[in-house]
Parts: structure tokens; sequence; C-alpha cells
């Protein structure tokens, strides 16, 4: 950092950030928190031993889809017309390979956010520059390689049973710290250091349901939830939407939630995540792994977290 | 299935297939067989509470690529030369969003293959003709998405260990079912129906040292390991190098290893993973996850497996 | 060829086919019938001095755009970001360049088909079995390089105006071969061997007023403006619609006029090309070139043919 | 343009460039020199008749790549395995169509620049800034769909004929103005307002017998020959090299000429021309077609210009 960044450094990272927290040049943010005991509690936590793939399918139609993102293709590489290229392989009559070409979005569907993905003042997580993101190369810092993938407790807060709604939280809806921690202690869990958090609102539910038209806005965590977070030195937060946060965004402040809990902690963002599975099963608690494709200097990557409850 | 599929199935299924075993319409192969007390007893297997990520980066260059693949690519979708496009959204000055485009093969690096991958006399797991993949639409049966995700109990098995080969086992080298018993034996860990092995070889390692100038030939499992592999009724087999099988192929005979355990078993092989952290640490036992992107219709797809040991 | 595809070849030349014509291993079609002397009177039609590029614009939306295609996109792949990249060759502060990414469909909006395109009875131009495209190598025969690029004479027939439409010919209407030489009496120009013939029909106009929402159906020509023109031995037909043929298909017959043009005859496609600038001007002769990319093995190109009148 | 861009262009514009002599909106430079008189000079010096296609193969192989601009794909849209799918359309069996998608850089192989692609001290020609590019938009000012498409005279400058050199100019030599009008001479053409100047190296001949491993230096334009070519009003200039001028750059300054026809003058540069046929015919003069693909942003586009003499 130069000089400027380092002093830049120093004032944000008084008490409202996680900036320098785990030294100067970290670049893996809350992730840092984690330990192997917690994973070992984690592990102890699973009781049922049912697996969850949280992901929700990548395809061109039919799942959500920021238009400025495009469509996802999967293109054939190999098919059966290809017979006879593996014969001086010693490949049989009636073998062959099938394979594909994908071509998406880093953030397309499912997804986790790196911590490159947001800057709010010209800086990203840590004081780090919004110009260390760069066209040609990619992140050249803060890229989702960093996270390498990782394991945690994960706490499933089903805030439609919460508030009692029939199918899902109405668009819109500002989710609070006192409704997180509503839904915690009526659910019987605790949400811990060290955890990821997942909060459902229902909203894949209701876009399935309407097949996008349901318009832009969402319910999602508002700044007061991710203080709550962010103060419980929770890794990551997923949810079931498409920015986490509500949408319109709170004090109409552009990625507002993603500036507290990114930028400012470090704290990692799972998009899209259906959870509706485990919230049928109430299966509140267990080891959830996430594990992003370590594409190097992307600023994301699409996942399919496994939870096991 | 037509007729002459399902007699041709039936043919096939006679001892050395597991075709039919969970019905003419699965899908699954080999995932059929893991129970939530499997993942019970995986997670009480966990021990010291290392994580650890098993996938190698994607990138165009510095990994094993095949040349018929391309060359994995990251496009900037969104960098900070657009400033201003979100300023209807309340965005206020210096706050941005990074996000790219990605474009890669399905097979890239570490990847996971379907049961669509491989085909055998015109026919994949349970009798599924090659043509259920098309140009256009991709799999219409057993793509990636119908693994969804899993969690398994795994097995390392270290290989140049266990021959005392210094770094890695030689090129060209037939792993046998002997000696992944010998392994086995010698590391006090058992091999159980249900599980998930991962065979190392040092490939990786080796390709890494010499920058892809080690050639075509690789050590990996043969026709022998394959069945002692399939007797034991794993759910998955991982390998550090580009095919699980040793090649030159066995008997010289294209994907021969594929064809025991993809096409006739419905057995999941995992390709590329590093596998040499674990490996210093003798983590030799754990629980595995493996996220395949759910891309509908697709023959595979990059992972990155977390194992907790 | 196979004896049999011989035999098949020799049915098919009698009277109704080019096959065989320029040889039997001939994959360029007609574009054996254009002769130097062709383009000296091509270019001695030119008397305005007009330039029109008849492409219209590659971009994901504001364009008639096949979903199956998927959405063209350009992708950055260099940009301002990237300063200080090329300070090694001697870049100065400031100086920079700007590149892209394209990924298309080799058929979006305006493009060319090459012979190995479209096959009728398993068969492509002069016998070529279908099995000459393979998904990994593509088209190891008549591909789009075997084009090369050329130039014509041309000429405009503007339907239009001969039915006395007021801006397009009705969706569904199929233009006849007496329609072609009433329009071009009506415009005083005649149709030659070695010609392109141009068909506007208004699809675009309507297209773009409509944007889309008009529906499958579309004004072309059907199987008796096919032979009319095949009997005068044009090399190329262009119109401004999706498949210069009618829709719905004339006698419900998948691709019929392709079958008539591009695979019996060699006849080249060009769709999408829109029309009105020149026939705003009456320029109803010229010279054409058509430049579709030499992509080795692909089935099309886009193109932006330059009309000189 | 703010009043201190507009300050610059005013500086600028003294004598060396061009910015504002079209119009301080105008976004296609040199382009504005074409008259329809020129096109039917143009038309009248085809003498032969002979058409030559100047680009080059899109292919992953064989040609000359530069390496951070990625591996042309062709990928398989639809292939014969899809039969069926059109049956709906009244596709009879037996008949079916083959399509891709293609993926590769703007400036692959044979290519055209738009003026957004380069910029100096942070501006494009007429004082558009740098940042008019966008990593998400694209151009929004000088992309290539403002090209459109164009068509002039041409004269092809042979230089290792006129220097004497076996096959090519060696790698390194600065081919001056006197060169030119050397070359012109000896040639008996003469270069005009409104030409478009093919300068040929004979580069591409040497890297198809070297197959690349030339190394970086090429022959080219210097600095001189660029206001030589500037000063006589040219549209556009093309050559067979990666950059049409010499590298190492003069005064090892990176795209020194493109600084001078580019971004100064608004001529056009068009790389990667194989001029070897005409060249080897002695076609000196003739009507040139350039057709870019209209893609919307785009800083550049493949082209496959058509040269008729």
């Amino acid at each position: 950092m130069t000089t400027a960044e380092t002093a830049k450094a120093e004032t944000a990272t008084a008490e409202t950030t996680n900036w320098g927290r785990w030294g100067a040049d970290d670049e893996r943010g809350a992730l840092n928190l984690l330990t192997p005991e917690m994973l070992k509690a984690a592990a102890a936590s699973i009781r049922t031993g049912r697996v969850y793939p949280l992901g929700i399918p990548i395809q061109a139609n039919g799942v959500p889809l920021m238009d400025y993102r495009g469509k996802p293709m999967r293109l054939t590489l190999q098919d059966s017309t290809d017979e006879g290229i593996y014969d001086v392989y010693g490949c049989k009559p009636g073998t062959g390979a099938h394979e594909d070409v994908l071509v998406f979005a880093s953030h397309t569907t499912s997804h986790m956010d790196a911590l490159i993905h947001v800057y709010e003042d010209g800086h990203h997580y840590n004081g780090v520059p919004a110009g260390a993101m760069r066209a040609l190369s990619g992140a050249t810092k803060l890229g989702i390689e960093k996270v390498g993938g990782f394991a945690a407790r994960a706490v499933l807060l089903d805030l439609p049973r919460y508030f009692g709604d029939p199918k899902w939280v109405e668009p819109g809806r500002n989710i609070t710290g006192e409704d997180l921690a509503g839904a915690s202690a009526a659910q019987g869990v605790d949400v811990r250091a060290g955890d990821v958090v997942l909060v459902r609102t229902g909203y894949l539910q209701m876009w399935f349901e309407q097949q996008g038209d349901s318009g832009f806005a969402q319910a999602g965590i508002g700044l007061d939830a991710a203080e709550w977070l962010a103060a419980r030195d929770v890794v990551a937060v997923g949810s079931d939407n498409a920015a986490i946060e509500v949408i319109p965004f709170e004090n109409n402040d552009f990625l507002a939630v993603h500036k507290v809990l990114l930028v400012r902690r470090g704290i990692y963002m799972i998009e899209f995540l259906d959870l509706s599975a485990p919230a049928a099963d109430e299966a509140w608690e267990g080891l959830l792994t996430v594990a992003p494709l370590k594409v190097t200097g992307a600023t994301g990557s699409p996942v399919n977290p496994i939870f096991v409850s």
C-alpha cells in the first residue's frame, strides 16, 4: 500500500472494519476466523447425515439471470460424430467420449463473491485500490483463488417461517438484526463466530412460481442485520436472493450491505442458494462446504455449496 | 429404453455391471450407495479439523491442459471504467463492482466426469444410448446436474509413499488392486462401501516440476485396481492425474478403466486433484464434499472438492 | 466418396442438382460459375459510386436473434485499467489499447451459410455425407473457409414495391418465380448467370418496427422461385429475412428451399441483409462482395456484404 | 467534449492531426474522404476481374496469434446428433442443419482496428477520452460499428520486390516514405487521396515458413512513412504483419505509428492481410472492400477484405 492508502486504511479500520485485523497484506478476510476446533464442532453438529447441495441449475432459461451478465451457454466440444479420432490411442469401435465448453458469468445463478467484487470510496477490503482489478489480467489481489475453498459450521434461519409468511417474505422487506435474533431463538439455534449464516427469504420459490415476473424488489437483510452479523464475526452470509441485501437498497445506497460486509469486514457473500429443502427438513445447523472454482484473477465463482446436517 | 436396449442391458448387468441395480431409469449410479449413516460415520472420522480444497487453478498457463479443450479464459465483464452505470440505483461516487465471464471446458483442470461422459459399445451406464447426448441440448440423460453434489467418507492412498518412490510413481506404471490394498494396510485405513478413494500418484507434482515436459505417459490404476474398487462398492475414485487410469491404456484399450468404472458400474471419476497437502499431513481419512456446478446437460464440471480430515 | 455415395450422387445429379457438375471433389458449388469477365461486367455496372454495407448490428438486444443460438457477447479483453502492462515495450504514460473478445453463433444476424450447413437424406451438396461435420473438428468438407470470399454482380429485387405493399410483404406470403421475373421486369434489371440475387421482403423493417412481436411467419421465396433462380445459375441468394424462404415452410417441409438451393445446387444463401437503403435509392444493380470470416471448419459466418452501385 | 477536452483538441489539431477536420463529433475519421467519384474511379481501375480475399484463416493453430488474445474457438452448436428437434416444423428424416458458436478476439488474425482501439495522452481520435471505452458496454464512441463497411481504391506496394529481398523484408527494417514512393514509382502506380495502401513486407510468408519461430521483430512502416501516408490523405493502411508498424517500435515508443495514423489522423489500420497472391499477379491497383462485423461497441473486427483488380 502507498502511504495514502495506509492512512485511509487506518481511518477505516476504526471499529467498523476488519482492515488490518489480519495483517496489512491479508487477502482472505473473515476466512481467517476459521479454526480446526470450529470445524470439529461443525462436524459434531451433524445429526441426521442428510446432504443438501444448495446450488440451483446453470442454464439459459428458467432460472433468475441478470440480463447484463448474458445467458449461460453449454456447448458441445466432442460427441458421437467424432468417432475415429482416438483410434491412434486404441479406441474400439463404439467407444467414445462426450465433452462440453461452458460460457457463463462468474456471478451467474448460485455464486460466491470474491473480495475484489465490490469497492467503496475507490477501495476494496483491506484498502486494496479498485485498480487492483484489471481488464486483461483480472484481480491482482483479492481474487476468488485466494479463497481456495472452505468448510464451516452453518446456521439456517428461515424468515418466512419466523414472520409467519405463507411462502416468502414480501419483496422489499428489510430484514433486521432483531429479526435474525428472533428467528435463531425461535428455531433454537445460535449464531457463533466463524459461522456461515444462511438467510432464507423464499425469494427463489417466488421467482420459480412467478418465473421472474416479480420485478426488481426483493426481501433481504438491511444495514442493521449486516452490523448484527458483523458483530458476531461470521465468516460468510448466504441467501436465496440476488444480492443478500434488501432491494431497493437501504437509504437508496447501491450495495449498502455489500459495503458493510464484503468491503469493510471481508465477510463473504453467497447469492442465489436454494435453501428450501433444508428448511423443509428443519435442518437448522450443520457443516457447510463452499468450493469456488479456483479461476485465477476472477471476481467470484459459481458455487454449489454442500450442507450436511 | 427400446426392447433392443433392454436386452443389451440385461446381458451387460450380469455380475460385471451395476446396470439395472438401482432401477432401469436410474441416472445416479453409485451415488445410490450413500446413506445418512455413512455420512454420520464420515463426520465422526474428522479428527484434526483441517480443511483441504483439492482443486488446482483454472488459468491459461502453468497447469496441465489438453490442447483440444482450449485454454480457459477469464474475461472482464465489468470494471472501474463502468462508473456511473448504477447511478440510477443510488450508486455513490467511488463505489463499483467487478465481474467476469468465464470460458472453459467442462473437463478443464480439476473436474468430475458425468455418467454421460464415456460410452462403450454405443451405450453409457445403465444402457443409455450414446445418442442421449445431443449437440444442441446436451445430455438428455446422465448429465452432471443429476449428481447434484454429494458428501462421502474419503480415503487417501499415497502410492509414491507405498512404493518408496522419491516424489512420484514412475509414468506408465499400472497400479493394481494389490497395490491399493497394500497402501491402505500400510496407512492403517480401510476402504468401505460408499467411500471415495483418492489415489495419489504424484503426477501433478511431476507436471509442476517439469512444466508439462513429461510426455503423455502417466501412472494410474489399471483394470485390476478398477475391479478391486468396483468390488468394494466405492462411490467415486479421484486421482491427481489426467484420467485416473494408467496411460498408455491397459491392453492399448482407450479409456479401459473408464469403461469398467464409469460405464459399467456408474462409479464416478474425478481427475486432476491435488492430493499433496493431505498426503504430507498423513490425512488418510475424512469427509469429502464434491460439488459440480449444476450445468444442465453438461458432461462434467470443474470441481474443487473439499476434504475435511 | 464410397461406392454407395457415388451411386447416390449420380441419381441426385440427374437434372435437379449440380452434384458432380464441377467434379466429384468440388467443395465450392456455384462459386465455380464466376468468371473474371463477369467481374468486369459487374464493375462496369457501377454507376453512382454509392456504397451500401448490408449487414445489421451484432448485439444482444434490438436485432432478430434465434433463442437457441444464444445472445452475442462482446467482452472487454483489455482497457484503460491495464495501464503499465506495455511499459516493457516503451509504452508512454497515457498511451494504451482497447480490445475485445467476441462470442456469437456463426449464424447470428447477417450471415452466410456454408455448404455444410444443411443436409437432406443424410447428404450435403455433392454427396458429402452429414458425418463430414464433426463436433470437435467441425466441417471436414464444405466448411465456410472453402468460400474464401467472393465478388459478383448483384441484382436487388424489391418485392414490397412490386406487390404494392406499403412497407413489407405480408408474413407467410410465398414469393414465386413469376414474382421475381415480374419485379425484375418492372425494375428494368435482368438476372444473369453468376449473379447474386437480393430479394427484399421488408421483413427487417417489420421486425424493427414491431421489435420481434411479429411471430414466426415470414414472407420469402418458395420452391417455384428457388427453381427459377437455380435455372438461371445464380451464385447466391440474399434476403432480409431469417431463412430466405417462406415460413411456414412450403409443403410443411423443413428448409425446403435450402434443400433446393444449398444442398442440391450448391447455391449460397445469405440471411438478414438490410436491403432498405439501396432499395430507397433504387440501386438495382451493382458489384457485391461477400467476405465470410475464414473460420476453419465453420458452418457459416456473420457477414457484412458490401454493395457498390 | 468538456472545455478541457476542447482545448486539448484544438492544440492537437494544429497541422499534425485531423481532429476537428470533419466536425467535433465526427467518429469516422478518414472515411470522410471517400466520395462516389473515387469509387467510380476505383471501379474503372478493375482490369483483370480477378478477386483476392485477403484474410487468413481463423483457427487455433498454424496462424500467428498473440498469446494474450487467446486461441480462437469454433464450437459446434448443432449437428447430426440433434435429429428430431425440428420435427415440429415438418423436418423429414435425414434432413438437418449444422451450426457453430465462435469465440475469438476482435483483433484475431486478419483484423481492422476501430478508432477506439488506441489512445495517446488519454485521448483517441478527435479528442475522445480513453474513458469512452467501458468494460461492460464497450465503446460508447468510435466503435467498429461506426465504420459500417467501405469500399475504396487500393494500391498494393510490394516491398520485398522493391528491396530486392528474396522472400521477405528483414525483420526490424523500418520502411520509410521514400521506400513507399520508390516502390510505387517502380510499380508504376500512384497513391491518391482516399486510397487504401497495402504494404506487403512478406512477414506472413516468413511466419508460415518458420511457424512462428521468428521472434517478435517485424519489418513495417516507421514514423516517416506514416507521415508520408498521412500527407497523402489515405483512408487506411493494410499490411501483412501484426501491427503495420516496424517492431521494435521506432524510438522505442509503443505503437508510435498507430498514434500517428489511428489516433491523430483517424486513418484506419488493417493487420495480417495475406498480400502474396495479388503481389504474385502484379495486381497493383483495384477496388477493395473492407467489411468489419458491425459488433456494437467493439474495438475492432476480424475482416476478410476483398481486393478486385
